[in-house]
């Protein structure tokens, strides 16, 4: 649907707008912005008068599935969070449970502004129904394990799904895939090396998580002599295609490694708070350019796909912990959490600018907290909380409009993960 | 007025009701939770069906009329912030201008479910005008310096003021006030013990800022030879009805200071942050038995008065800090917002019970972001973002009802503020 944006300023890639910028859409891409083509007539006007266009958020991490455990683990030691209560959950699910999970996922990051998430899982084929039920743009990859290389049968299998996946759903738009070694920990050096060499040949990127936690640096330096980052460089999985998620605990060798590799980090400031791994570098990343992209993590690890509270979060952490009030700029938090993140993502989108895919999110000005308009983009990072979006576009086609979904039927989702958590007994009522 | 609030599940003092616990309010107190008595007859019947009720919120610590300057001084360094932008705006704003920045300061704190708070500012008058035309309950401090001793005319005078606006507010209903020395290093030895004495014997407690920087500790500690917090002790200021904001920097000693004169701490995570001080010892604090109470602080050193974004860091900060995921519980800082905040402001308000003041604050449940409902307790602080909050009752009045302000003309004060910006220029267009 061709459709003509009127009368908001807009976040372009140069920055803010100095006043209204009409955008024009042209199918699934952006044909104008800041004037309307003469032979152009949009389908749809939306009068935007009151609000600020942005690129659609980029969630660069998270698990959507697991929106089903929010608050069922909280303010535990991290293995009674993991062990005894995340996994014996998980355990629980189908890939039905997974599908709705995801939907409800999809159902908050679109109501907070985000347009395109990359997503790790368990159960092939739920998240691709799901997201290309509700017209969200994603980036998938199944989770891969052989536990440390205890179950070789396992991560063939896991390996072999993640394939037919991909050949399942490749060809469904806004759909794409990654190839998804879980962890350093959870992957043997072999099963490492024969997923770097798929990539490498077959040209699908790679998603992984990296650096957490001290335990995984001491568990690597005592099993393989090196950092967890050095391990995934020497067995070939990082490469200008990779997003790291976490990449909280890097020495400076290990920065080295990320910028000279072009590596994308996913960085996830309030999962690495919940789960006691304390606040990645973002400041030295930045520094020795690395792409910096931002994630929520999954609910369990996080409490919300809110990508205005991650936002926050990323902007203020390190100005406390480093004595620095300019640490890390509302610029380069915007920046993570649109450019950055499609970057990471390998989307061509994440910025308002003609050509690019059309992934727009509308936010309504009208609130106290936005006032006075000292400072537009600022207020994004350190005043929004999320609740000010009013619609969302991917590409193209209108998936939150005022508040509520197109395409998604709310009251369905809820009903079902309602029943889903009665049956896994997260809610005892 | 008498209000019946039915069907809605409570926060009470010990913890979630299993089910809906009706609340009647009679006047500005509540009468009864749980069941109502036969002989009360409702004036108004609220059917909370979907919502929560829990306490109104506190903030223990803010300056509302700097609600103007939200967003104008972002990413700068603290001398760039205070010295280069803040303090020269201040000097050129009116009483006038401070009445309308508190009344949205007001808005802000009722739409996110403040019913009461503490505030510090320049204007006598400003703030008890607008908490007085909105209804909120307040406790007024004036901010007291003699500049460090090289205005001691200045100080004489802002004390008379400060004594001259408690005789002329003193008895409005909603109202309180404090004492505020402002800081350790604005408030020489003398004028620090003279207030101290005038508290004592007037009874009017002492709101202060207190080791907020490592700038402040080794200013004090040239002059004076001890740290902030003993300085503050041995010139008197320090007793159980004294609040403390910030409290970042402090010694082992320093705890033990406050925890022996019982004097109540106002963190405020998201501006010792946004300034580059660090993060408080609130672990600490709450083991060694310290009132801890949350604030915001005012809008330039946080961008917003949310105090539901404030508990998220209260809860997450010292998680990732400490290693430990269990530093501080969603019930810890329920109870910081609550009845420490409450208690530290010397108000009979910030719990659901019978005889309390009627601060009650009701949170729609039907919220993505707060679904499946798993633990509703850890979701209010680790999934809500304050968006949520529907009405506010305030002493049996219904100050917020359904996202409109009853007693506030939100366009009028919009306007106002808008206004105020232009001439102080922070807004150009």
């Amino acid at each position: 649907m061709d459709i003509l944006i009127k009368n908001a300023p807009a976040l372009l890639p140069e920055g803010l707008s100095g006043g209204p910028a009409d955008i024009c859409i042209s199918g699934e891409r952006i044909l104008s912005v800041g004037s309307v083509p003469k032979d152009f007539i949009p389908e749809q006007v939306i009068d935007a008068s009151g609000m600020l266009a942005v690129p659609g958020l980029v969630n660069a991490h998270t698990h959507a599935y697991m929106t089903l455990f929010r608050n069922c683990a909280d303010d535990l030691a991290f293995n009674d969070w993991l062990f005894g209560r995340i996994l014996p959950l998980e355990d629980l699910l189908t890939a039905e449970d997974c599908y709705w999970g995801t939907l409800l996922g999809c159902m908050e990051m679109l109501s907070t502004g985000t347009a395109s998430f990359l997503d790790m899982y368990i159960f092939c084929g739920s998240a691709a129904r799901a997201v290309s039920d509700c017209g969200m743009r994603a980036v998938l990859s199944r989770g891969l394990t052989d536990s440390a290389g205890e179950d070789p049968a396992g991560g063939k299998r896991r390996l072999t799904d993640a394939l037919d996946e991909m050949r399942e759903w490749g060809n469904v738009p806004g759909l794409s895939f990654m190839l998804a070694p879980h962890a350093p920990y959870t992957c043997s050096e072999r099963y490492q090396r024969e997923i770097a060499e798929l990539s490498h040949d077959t040209g699908v990127p790679v998603n992984l998580h990296l650096a957490e936690s001290d335990a995984e640096t001491a568990t690597i330096l005592e099993k393989h002599g090196c950092t967890p980052t050095e391990l995934f460089d020497r067995t070939g999985l990082l490469s200008d295609t990779t997003v790291a998620a976490h990449c909280v605990k890097l020495s400076d060798g290990d920065i080295d490694i990320l910028a000279r590799r072009g590596v994308s980090v996913a960085t996830n400031p309030v999962s690495n708070l919940k789960l006691a791994n304390g606040v990645a570098r973002i400041p030295e990343l930045l520094g020795r350019g690395v792409n910096v992209a931002l994630g929520t993590d999954g609910a369990a690890s996080n409490n919300t796909l809110n990508m205005f509270r991650e936002l926050a979060f990323l902007g203020l952490l390190r100005k406390g912990l480093d004595a620095d009030p300019t640490a890390v700029t509302a610029a380069q938090c915007l920046s993570a959490a649109t450019a950055g993140g499609a970057a990471a993502l390998g989307l061509d989108s994440g910025a308002i600018a003609p050509g690019k895919l059309a992934d727009i999110t509308l936010i309504d000005l009208d609130r106290i907290n936005l006032f006075p308009r000292n400072n537009l983009l600022s207020s994004l990072v350190y005043s929004a909380n999320g609740s000010e979006v009013s619609t969302v576009i991917v590409s193209g086609k209108i998936l939150y409009d005022h508040g509520e979904f197109t395409t998604i039927d709310r009251e369905r989702v809820l009903y079902e993960v309602n029943a889903v958590c009665r049956r896994i007994g997260t809610i005892n009522e």
